[in-house]
């Protein structure tokens, strides 16, 4: 399942609860799209703002509206225990592989973030995908520790940070030489996937792929076909998006964005999360609706 | 509530659950040493780590063994409304302040922060204290925004980070006077405590002061007094455990000094957090039994 293009839906939710029809009805998008799996429950898709039954619910939900397409859950929490709790419930719900970042309060050491995924994977039936963010869990991997991570069973996947296009390929041999053969190497950073997929990576986990599939799979089949310069170009043309992603971060524009397209109501995010300012959210559509044009030209 | 000496006991916790009987003779220890508050479930209490059930025991215990020296309990959650609920319970427990860190997994805005202390503020009925703690939350306060939370409703102190001694005074007045009128300003980063204390800080927030409430009220109450040098001094005695905790962290160090003093077992922190190796510890318990024999000549 780790392969092409991973698209990660928003998970709405407000301060009466998750707005499920609509959390569903993102899913199906997906798979009638043709994304080749879905990562729900994401940094994008909340998971640390909501409480085990949301997410144990949610899981259901995307497995159910998946279809055939393979659903990974994220199963990240402060705790060990809580993490083996989500990761068992996910597992019910019928998740075809889990999505583990170590989120942190203290600091954590190498050791303690060894720890976790050796206590964490000693208990899975699915495949793990280690999920290295930096921007929400404040730990940064280094490349022993990933090896040693890959090397525990039941590791399917690394999915690592953004990389510039001029380092993807150097930084992408050097990490897979690290993995135990059969771990996939996936790369984040909507605005760099274009370089990282040219580069060789497996796959793309994407957060605008949760909501604009057909583009996010132009991008992925392009690359996999050899044709960087498409794949670059395509990429090249979500700039106007790239751009709002850097100044008000993925997940703020994501919603707006899903707003704008009708597929979300408002607020949808949790509080302390806050939408962006009107004025932004106008951007937004702009960015939006300059993208479909010159789809619509192309 | 907030003058003096506000020392932060640890909350003992393995993966059966909260040692509750060590975690309220650590609290009754404090009390009895006279402590001027007792900070119940902060970054030393593991409050980020514990269910909400186990921090609304913990809560009602801390403040049963403090008998009448007041206890602030910290509130800090991802979520606003799991923020509230905590919040409520350790009112109804008998909290005499309430203690909240903007905890982050998305990185958070200025007005985002803003929100949640105003959501939190208006629905307390007891004073709040803004915990500033970059190293957990990774959130930067601006003096702009601790001005504008200052000025909130039932705001009663703000708690900094440790500032280098040479930088304390500048750093005291500059945002004081940012603060509303009655805000107490408080200290943190126990190496750095005697420093803020001589520079006019009206509190010192304490992690080992938790664990060795004597020495920091010596500490506190020479400030107090205007003994600027023998509140340095005394610090000054206690450097080998500010060496250790700039090493293995704060929590970890106080974790194995509290085993070496036989107050807690061992395990004694929550998953994936860890004791610190064998060898650390011989070093902790060296540095505790060199400050209990200067201890003993002075």
């Amino acid at each position: 399942m780790f392969t092409g293009l991973s698209a990660f839906p928003l998970t709405p939710t407000d301060e009466k609860g998750v707005d499920e029809r609509s959390f569903a009805d993102l899913v199906t998008r997906l798979a009638t799209a043709g994304v080749d799996s879905i990562g729900a429950l994401g940094s994008t898709g909340g998971y640390a703002y909501l409480t085990r039954d949301q997410r144990a619910r949610a899981a259901r939900l995307a497995v159910e509206a998946a279809g055939d397409v393979p659903v990974m859950v994220g199963i990240g929490a402060l705790r060990t225990s809580e993490v083996l709790a989500v990761a068992e419930d996910a597992q019910n719900a019928g998740a075809s592989a889990v999505l583990l970042a170590p989120v942190s309060y203290q600091p954590l050491t190498d050791e303690e973030v060894f720890g976790l995924y050796e206590d964490v994977t000693g208990e899975l039936s699915v495949p793990l995908c280690v999920y290295d963010n930096p921007g929400t869990t404040h730990f940064t991997f280094s490349d022993e520790l990933h090896e040693r991570i890959a090397a525990l069973p039941n590791v399917g996947a690394v999915k690592i940070p953004g990389i510039p296009a001029d380092q993807a390929p150097d930084r992408i041999t050097a990490l897979r030489g690290r993995l135990a053969e059969g771990v996939a190497l996936g790369v984040s950073g909507d605005q760099f996937a274009a370089g990282g997929l040219n580069a060789g990576a497996d796959l793309w986990f994407s957060v605008i792929g949760g909501l604009l599939p057909e583009e996010c799979l132009a991008i992925t089949r392009a690359a996999a076909a050899g044709d960087t310069a498409r794949a670059e170009a395509l990429s090249a043309r979500m700039e106007p998006l790239w751009e709002l992603f850097r100044r008000y971060g993925s997940l703020r524009v994501t919603s707006a964005a899903a707003e704008h397209l009708g597929l979300v109501g408002s607020p949808n995010l949790p509080r302390p999360l806050r939408g962006i300012p009107a004025a932004a959210k106008e951007e937004v559509a702009a960015a939006l609706d300059s993208l479909t044009s010159s789809r619509r030209r192309s």
